[in-house]
């Protein structure tokens, strides 16, 4: 007798698609058979049974660059993600220059703790590296459990330098953390910018050429430099270009542990969007600006051929109004106005409906881009598949549901949706975090704190195509991933 | 209550690592959990619980070119794949120029009908693609479960044309089978061995350089242009080269359906082993030729980052005598000697070692490598994996026995190992096919005729990674893999 | 006092510009200076003095697969060539089936002599490589001066196999002479214009997809492999796709000694030109086919950057009607059109044109790409530059004057151009022949017969960019290209 | 009657060998021919006849980073250049850090003037590109003719970063300046230098893994980038590695107007010979640093296929004395020992005996390389080449002369040489500096003070193979070049 048995569904691993019930104990996932018995019972018949989604780069509770504050705190951040399907999130937690890691980490978890829906963790992003930062406090991260380093390449209050970006990898690869990097050319960046400004060229729409493709192909090719040079694992987030995916692509060929992602804007919206009438194209600023139609193509090429590990939403929610993009008022310039877009709810439907219903991938592959991946990578040991002793962190989905992305229909604190009437197939109808229900038909039954921190594990490359493990010894190799 | 359970062991899927019992029921997995009961019970306590391995490239009761027989029939070649960590095998059937496919097929059968102890399919051998062949019997073949066609570019006895590999790709296509090819050009290869016999140099090293790797390099390429001028999939058997290799992922990046697979004798031995004296070179001789330690580090890299697909043995066992490889007498020239050599019952535990054991790649990669991917990509719809519904085709290994690889080790039907004198870390210890035990702690416990036939379904690049499905309709997405 | 000054004039070598009178005697270049006397004069003050034009690629008085002839015979064709700005041209003489080689040869002797206006040579087409062409009719032919071969991997009269293509990379290896290859996919195109037409689409557009880019890719591919593996210098003739030219740029860094060319209307057509209605597509028929806007500027970026060493015409004249592209009527099917355009009149101008004037390529280049390249790989050694000792094969022109090339200012055999109407900058004003005026002000000037036989030089690879000479003695370097 | 005839020699240009007297007149040649006769004749019979070598890369009279100077002086460093072969060189002017562009002009020109025995320009360090020197003293320098712009990626008092970068690269482009650049990446180099040092590795050996490989593909690489997002032409100095060599071939096929350099010591020595014992490794060390054999063939494939347009010497004297290399006493770490290595006199004789000598390369290329290709890229419109009314700048070489090269041979100011002990065929007897002999038979004939600073024109990309000069208008292609 379980605690909770979900029946009748087809149940999808990143390996395998196969119809069984599964036996829910304790949070767990306890068996996997027939006509298992429990004392509750979720029918799943006609449905599909996925590891719960993991969003792996989203910002939440998060300052702006440009001053404001992203719309989105835990609690509204973790329940518009669990209505997408996810099961856990793994928000920034953003040192500024002159404060401390331990100091950094403790704000978040009082931001954090008590709010969230679903579990989470942190990605610390790491940018004033000081010799005490490199020595103690970065190793003590890694012991609570916050075991992924992100850098900027850019940003003038965020960016390191090359000798830099090789401490904390060096740090990074001594702990098994993961160093991810935001990979653009600050220079060239910069550099445009002032002379569209200068030449009066302020529109939103110049968002686009001040962050050319150069800049990306450029800042991932000296990334990957760095990280082969001291042979440490290295994660390049929201690639946007053909360039740059070849080169995640090649530098794995080559032996590097060299890993990437790509995210949902790159597939299904276009610098196009930036040229909408007045401040509207405001509503499309993120970085790595859209590109062009060729580039989504060779993206999805990119996503169906393994070149990303990972699909993420980069949901950067800054409403459309004082409190956010339009901060600097309504005659700011694309160099005062935020970056980034809402999008963690819509993530998961729209490449459901755009990947796997329209077979451009299939089903395992979206199971291993939406939860297994980043479980391995970003060391949730426990999470991101449908294995016995894993958390039970489940999503349901009914493949054939049909309804509209809108802000009316996400759940964030955001006052539009980048993807606006885009109709998609299939839905995540049931969301379970630990074996609870956060979401079930459209309503929300978690509260607020249900959701934990998650101490999280060394990177793991265990069952990651196209990793490469020289430094695990066999043991780690047999054990690490079992769960208990 | 089970049939069978298999308790306290350590699972491997293709993606995942976890501690769980299996219980099986009437020959196939009915459920994941703790604490099952069976009527019968393998304690598997500190050993792998892994999919049995499927052999999915050798030779098995063909004639080979030069003549003579392979000693392995189905018996033999079955028992030691069985000691290898194998529960499937699949041979090829070789139609000859003369011969109708039917033909073939009903020959192969009356080889190995009753007489393997594991399941088995065939690949067929095109060498004869009639109108009939195309229009009557490979549609035939296909129904009756021969899924792939293999197809060779070299040996005068069997290779197609260019415009016949069109023909067979589009059959193949139109019916969801997946064209092998063994590529290597020509004319280089003849042009290249006559020169060298007439210069006197027929040694068995000889061998080597009659096999160029431009041969190989410039034969893939032309084979995957075929392939993406009709859109068709296409699998590379055995590559030896880095260029080789190479293409293979290039073309998979650019949106073809191709994958390959390298075999053991390419990781493990150079060809340096022809130049043995006298004949002994002879036992090395395979096509492609043994090539050198740089390729050896290059073929590792894209076994890591996936550019194969599958591991294989191509055992192709021809004794050093006159049956096999001595049949033109001891002063036979290189051209004269069969070519190919033993490995079905090493290729695994060779793998597992120096792959898993040392680091190399992860316990996923093993599964996937070894039985997941070959599963899927030549249609064997309820194998290859461990998930419910599946057939309980199981290997389970100790992971820290030892021991050494020797003609005296192997069960094969021959008179030496290519590996003679390898020590090897991890050993299958028991393989079942469909719950039923195959060999066990060294003793074979099945017998012949235990192994059926496999009608295998169309190619199935579901899950996995790096696959493009954009012909499959999503019904086919979601429910082809679905075990009953 | 020499026979001739040419005066005034901006004199350009394919290394260098300035301004000197030219003094020729005896037909060669006697002289750069100033002040020159001689007992006739050219007054080329704000002219361009340059190398008269090679014309390194026309089907002059040949036979057509299709069975006609071409409209232009050694007569019509050197006045067309002359007119624009060629001093030299090097049509093919065709060995088919059953001839010989020489054979072939005096049979295009006899068409030849007497009858030019201009010097000659040919290029021997090899289609049927028997041992005694390979082993005396080849060293034959050099000895004659025919030092160049080429060789057809497509078209069922014409097309030799891999290994028969490896033997005459060896014969002309051996002696210094240069492989030339049309390099298609003769299965693919025959696979495709089969399925074409029994679908019936037979118009002149279909010609285009029956030859896809994919075609040349892999021919391309393959030629390079086979010339790699005997260490043989090749070159690829008309060259029409980015992939193509790629390869011969690769295989040069690499190592390889090929070379390539492209041609007029592969910059300057594309395939909506075969659109056109009716049977009027069937003008710009040629194989390999006119692709689109994206490969004219990939191939112009190749001849920019030095892929290409030779620029030339691909003249096959077959007039458009039933001698020649109507040769099998109205209603043929694009399979019984013959293949080609003509061109060998408008190659120089629309180069310089689009060229020079436009400020794509430089004068040096222009140069090189016309003459120089063409006349030391295809052993001209007397000629292809302005220096002393050269023969004084000159092109004068006015850099300034525009017309229109159509076929009404072309002087070929021809009734139609598929350059009509373009209108261009710079044209030849008069060529001179060993130091004799053959146009002047656009009236001809010398008579046929005037024209020689060149006997040609081994390849010369001296001074070519990018060339390897290992096999080269010093003393060749230092000597060979010494005029006396 | 000219004031001197050459008489008898094999003249040698980038694209022709001919035999031909030269005459010339006020130090330009004046006239190519046979049986010129002048006031004073060179017998050049037996002779090769070359454009006297341009050294576009050496330092002379210039401070060294670690705090000494230079040996040579623009009198040893000119004679040294002209006995090795050169009319012309063009060492660094070297801007430090609050400093003025026209100060140090002005500064070098007080250590040139008078001093040299060849004609001398300078190329730019620009190390501190301010507003003022960006807006005002960048042009005033172009305007008196040095319009090549040098920036370093490394080194902590020289580099700029990439923003400053792409103000130079736009300077430079508005004015037709050529940007030239040290491509070497700062951060991994300081990261690794002081990770060495720390670990008590200071010898000189450890500069070589100091400066790794990666360090200098990842810097061409972003050199390259920036240079193609402002469009403006680059030069990268001293390729010392395949990959950079590949980006520079690769940029310029992709239509950037990419050019670059490799120098004698990565062709002719590895870092085995920093391995010498004791400090005898510092007169081994450069940067970037010397490589393995693996990379001289590299570099020697891409020499031959036309990667770089230059070869140069990097000529950089500091001698093994507490004057140069051992300024900071015997028991200096690596880092405080000044970089560089003589070769002016070398750099000649080296390419010619090896390149030429051995068949690598052709005499047309050894021009090119050695002073023609140097003459465009950096505007020295009148040297370069033998044509008519180019400066009489020649070189006349004895090909079969053997000698060795070695610290007694030389002329330099240095007490040891790199290339101690190394015989070599070919040899400069005789080099004319507009007319006037400088050198003849081993004896010098000129005074210094007869070297004047040349005045340069823009960048000259005309006849370059594989430039592209879209934006320069017809008149300047056709006009440019040509001298008076």
């Amino acid at each position: 007798m379980f605690d909770l048995v979900i029946t009748g569904g087809t149940v999808a691993t990143a390996s395998d698609t196969f119809r069984a019930d599964i036996g829910i104990t304790d949070g767990r996932i306890a068996a996997l058979g027939h006509e298992l018995q429990g004392r509750d019972r979720i029918d799943a018949s006609g449905r599909l049974v996925l590891p719960g989604g993991i969003e792996a780069h989203c910002h939440i509770a998060q300052e702006s660059a440009t001053g404001g504050m992203t719309s989105d705190d835990y609690t509204s951040g973790s329940i518009s993600a669990a209505f997408g399907g996810n099961a856990c999130f793994v928000p920034f937690a953003a040192q500024h220059r002159g404060m401390g890691v331990t100091e950094t980490l403790d704000l978040y978890d009082s931001r954090a703790t008590g709010a969230s829906v679903i579990d989470y963790g942190y990605h610390l992003i790491v940018a004033d590296p000081t010799e005490k930062v490199l020595t103690e406090e970065l190793p003590a991260a890694f012991a609570r459990g916050v075991t992924s380093f992100k850098v900027f390449m850019t940003y003038d209050l965020m960016r390191i330098d090359d000798r830099q970006f090789l401490d904390i990898l060096t740090v990074a690869r001594t702990h098994g953390a993961l160093t991810m990097v935001h990979a653009e050319n600050s220079g060239m960046i910069s550099w445009m910018s002032d002379r569209l400004v200068a030449g009066g060229h302020t529109a939103p729409r110049y968002h686009a050429p001040s962050h050319p493709a150069l800049a990306e192909a450029e800042a991932i090719n000296r990334a990957i430099s760095l990280a082969r040079l001291v042979d440490a694992p290295l994660f390049i987030v929201h690639v946007s270009t053909p360039e740059g995916a070849g080169l995640v692509s090649d530098a794995r060929m080559a032996g590097a542990k060299v890993f990437g992602e790509t995210c949902t804007q790159y597939l299904f919206l276009t610098r196009d969007d930036l040229d909408r009438p007045g401040m509207e194209g405001a509503k499309f600023m993120c970085s790595p600006p859209l590109r062009d139609r060729g580039t989504q193509e060779a993206l999805w090429r990119h996503l169906q051929a393994g070149t990303f590990s990972i699909f993420s939403s980069d949901h950067a929610p800054y409403r459309f109004d004082e409190t956010g993009k339009l901060s600097k008022g309504p005659d700011a310039t694309f160099k005062q106005i935020a970056n980034g877009m809402p999008g963690i709810g819509a993530r998961l439907p729209m490449l459901f409906s755009e990947g796997v219903a329209k077979g451009r991938i299939t089903l395992q592959q979206f199971v291993a881009l939406s939860a297994t991946n980043a479980a391995r990578l970003y060391g949730l040991r426990d999470k991101g598949s449908i294995a016995i002793g894993m958390d039970a962190d489940i999503a349901i989905w009914d493949p054939e549901a049909r309804h509209v992305i809108s802000v009316e229909t996400q759940h964030d604190n955001m006052d539009y949706s980048p993807f606006e009437g885009w109709e998609v197939t299939g839905r995540p109808v049931c969301v379970l975090s630990r074996g609870t229900r956060v979401i079930e038909d459209g309503r929300l039954l978690a509260a607020p704190g249900h959701g934990r921190y998650v101490a999280r594990d060394r990177t793991d490359l265990t069952g990651h195509p196209g990793h490469l493990a020289p430094e695990l010894d066999p043991a780690t190799n047999f054990g690490a991933r079992i769960a208990p």
